[in-house]
């Protein structure tokens, strides 16, 4: 029994790919996802539809039949995973993580179908929510994802000051334009829409100030918008380079760790290998830090300094 | 006396999160400023206006009761905040600080329409510069805003460029545009509502270059447009990165003192949490800084190059 | 046989400019593109076209011969080239190389047209892939398409988001808008050209959602525009910090190695003087890292810290 | 004469604000500037300029004059310019340094409108470049200048990839849509106009491709637009924290050098003060520079890491 919750925990791993039935499991699994996004895209189109009707309803049924099945066999294997296995009811903790609520969402509208009447149009686009499965086969993603976890607090001020900037953009806006153009101006909620399109740089042209004080008021806001743009950019510049300058420093010294008796076996090597892979560094910079510390070595030095190559003794 | 006013000092004060009293006071007057906000932005909805004017009109007087008694209060609690209580007048000090502005600003648009015969809807809008009494609870916000104040020379510089490029590129496009589109490009004044939606890529599209030569030009100045949209981004990337190193930089120094005798005691734990929240920086950084500074120590070492994890000696 | 294989290797080599020869085949070879590329795309104005069609004609032949006889003779040197030398079979290793590939497209729809039935119009179009050529003479672009290579997986991950909120942004607009707008939101496929005009803040404002749900779900999606603009925005960023900074670190080695036996003799001067054009860094830096190193050797001290200046011991 | 001519430069000198009557022509200067800058806006106005036309043609005729004696007064003066002392012909170096040239093309336009037989509209918008005279009272902007130099080799790689974007797009474009919108897309030139308002992501909304291959193609172009915007921004970024880093170790350097008597008396504090302010640095890191040199002297210790503050013996 544990044997079999094991295994089923290490085949639908995506972090290790050691075995062909887990590579083949991920592949057949990131295929369906695809195709299923797919259907429900092209389901919208009518002709599509009325031509293709009972493929799309095929696909659908196989699809929610393999989700459904995934899905309790994560549950179910879930004890397994080292991240849940202390915790006091570790199915419920899975059950409750971010990637286990994606999966419930992916199969829910299939069933909600049949139990309540909604919309079918709407339920139907949900299921285009499926396409969140995929981040879990994206290591690379991963990074990008810890970079907004730790930027968090920044992002929402951020995304504060972009509130307190739509506030006030649209009353100014409203001020200017709502006596000229009435039925785009009319109050402060409609002018937000430009507002938006403003801030954002968007800028549609549907909705446009014509007086001079409201043309002269929209270009501070243009302006403003521009420094808005560019807040995430800079706190993302600076939170992947501040990710990067960690990680490195994590690689390096668990590479001193491994050194220390002067030799790297083989398993120090798949070691390494496995933290340069889940830190999403490049090769060639793991053989820079590599090269790096090895030459330190054999310099019988304390150290070197990183950024300029001079032996720091 | 002087106990009342530190009573009041410290419960208004937003860092000390201790009691629930303070705690309560925040969320309340948070509560009553986003109301407030809400409510004027309905209240330019015409058919909202005419159903519930008697109720805006209660949260109007009830919020500027409230807000009068909470800037009242401040001021009289202000001896007793250390930024102001070595000065010559305190008090005065305070008022002319910008959040004591801020909250002059919020109430005095109501005590205006009684004095003065001004337009009624411009002094309604007014009031939402209540929301810039928002600023005074999001921590997070200071460090943009920090970063915005030690760039301010190079944001200066940024806006001058904008200015020049704005003055270039209007009358640029008013040399070739001005024969054939007389009513848009007609004037250097008229041309510039062109410039600044091309410079800050909004492109809204109500008015675009047709001849060969405006076209030619106004691609230049679309080029010029994402440099100068690049500058604020550069500007933050930069002034971010250089924030969080001295920030992270500071927590060290802090810690190592802390750690002189060997250990942390309550109250230096303390300390060092209230200094960690102060600077913005994320429990996790604040773990991997202690990290390094322990294993440093206990390696009897000088210390260790953060960034290579190599021994300085 | 093999010192004329030496011979055209070195000459067509953009990077070794010592003789004239070299030097005058580059400029040659540059012109030769750039009127080409002016060709084609003027041959696609009607009226520039009748008038200089045996003008066009006699720049394609003359081209396609040069072309056919320059990649002629880098598959032929290419054994001299040190990149394929030791490979097992150096031409075919040149031949499947992305500036190969490049030269051979720039050459084939040429004889193509000759042998396959095709739009003549598309094939023409297809010959300004030959300013992609140009790629082999610009130093300074190699630092970027490094950055891009070793940012790969991040670049990556940024396009997978990208796709994933493409999705989730036309399926939402689709939702809000296919009633009222059914021949611009008719479907999902149809509402991605929206979507993909907001994300990446392009708003041409052709299609516009005008509903309020739809409103408010394109401003969200325009403000997560700004951020997916900010990505690559970060990645390049952090990546060409880190590359300038590892680029730096790789002259000051090798001043050091020079510097070993006191003096830098010519032939140092000379190796150090194309590693700083081959690592793309400014005179400037080079001669601020030389300072560095020289005032360091004076002082008899291992080194000092090139970000604060003081000594490290 | 030597000594009227050390006068005349001081005074003229931006950089020397030590006195009032160099402070009093700045300002006088500048203000001058901006009148004109204003005055060649205005008339462009019709209504204003028939009603004012008088006082244009005083203003201009003023300003042409002080610009000429200015203009005259420091080509004179130049010799004692330190940059152009020790030229051979230092008047004439003088003349062909940029800021010479901007304030010859201030002063030109007027004097050409008696020579040559122009377009009067267009000279007198050339006017306008006086705006550029501002430049050198702006120390702040030298900074950003000073990047934009620095990574002149990486903007022009990026402005060659625009080149080469915007060709391809263009001509995809063009292959897209010239049979159903010929008169917007009817040959590769004209494509461009819509490739640059994309590529740029500005996205007028005149010329919108309305094929599915258009659409499909013009979706790539907005995506490879958000890449090359990003671009300046990277480099900008990357740059601006390199020339800030290298500013503070040079600020770092004097310190040290200042304090190597153990105290900095009034001489030191004012060169300090004046490199402070050429550098572009705050006060604040200038105070924090001050004070991790000071505490690491009376540590008695070589140095302490800039970086997490630990000390490095």
């Amino acid at each position: 029994m544990g044997q079999l919750q094991r295994t089923i925990h290490e085949k639908l791993d995506p972090s290790d790919r050691s075995g062909p039935i887990s590579r083949g499991l991920d592949l057949f699994l990131i295929a369906l996802i695809a195709i299923n996004v797919a259907a429900v895209i092209l389901e919208t189109v009518d002709s599509i539809e009325t031509r293709f009707r009972m493929a799309f309803w095929v696909i659908e049924v196989i699809s929610v039949a393999v989700f459904s099945v995934e899905y309790a066999a994560r549950v179910w294997a879930s004890p397994e995973d080292p991240e849940f296995r202390d915790r006091k009811h570790p199915r419920l903790a899975y059950m409750t993580s971010p990637l286990a609520i994606i999966d419930l969402v992916a199969i829910l509208p299939f069933y909600l179908g049949f139990l309540v009447d909604m919309d079918l149009r709407f339920l139907r686009v949900l299921r285009l929510l499926r396409i969140l499965k995929l981040t879990r086969y994206s290591p690379a993603m991963s990074m990008l994802l810890d970079v907004f976890r730790e930027e968090a607090n920044a992002f929402l001020a951020g995304f504060f000051i972009l509130i307190v900037l739509l506030v006030l953009a649209a009353s100014g806006a409203y001020l200017a334009e709502h006596q000229v153009q009435p039925e785009k101006f009319g109050s402060i909620p409609e002018a937000m829409w430009w507002a938006m399109a403003t801030l954002t740089t968007v800028g549609y042209g549907d909705v446009v100030p014509i007086t001079a004080a409201g043309q002269i008021f929209g270009s501070l806001v243009g302006v403003v918008g521009i420094g808005m743009a560019a807040l995430p950019a800079g706190i993302l510049a600076s939170g992947l380079a501040d990710l990067l300058r960690r990680r490195r420093a994590a690689l390096t010294k668990q590479l001193r760790i491994a050194l220390e008796d002067g030799v790297i076996d083989a398993d120090e090597e798949q070691e390494l290998e496995a933290m340069r892979r889940e830190l999403g560094l490049s090769k060639r910079i793991a053989e820079e830090i590599r090269a790096d510390v090895q030459k330190s070595r054999s310099d019988n030095l304390v150290g070197q300094c990183p950024h300029c190559g001079r032996n720091l003794n």
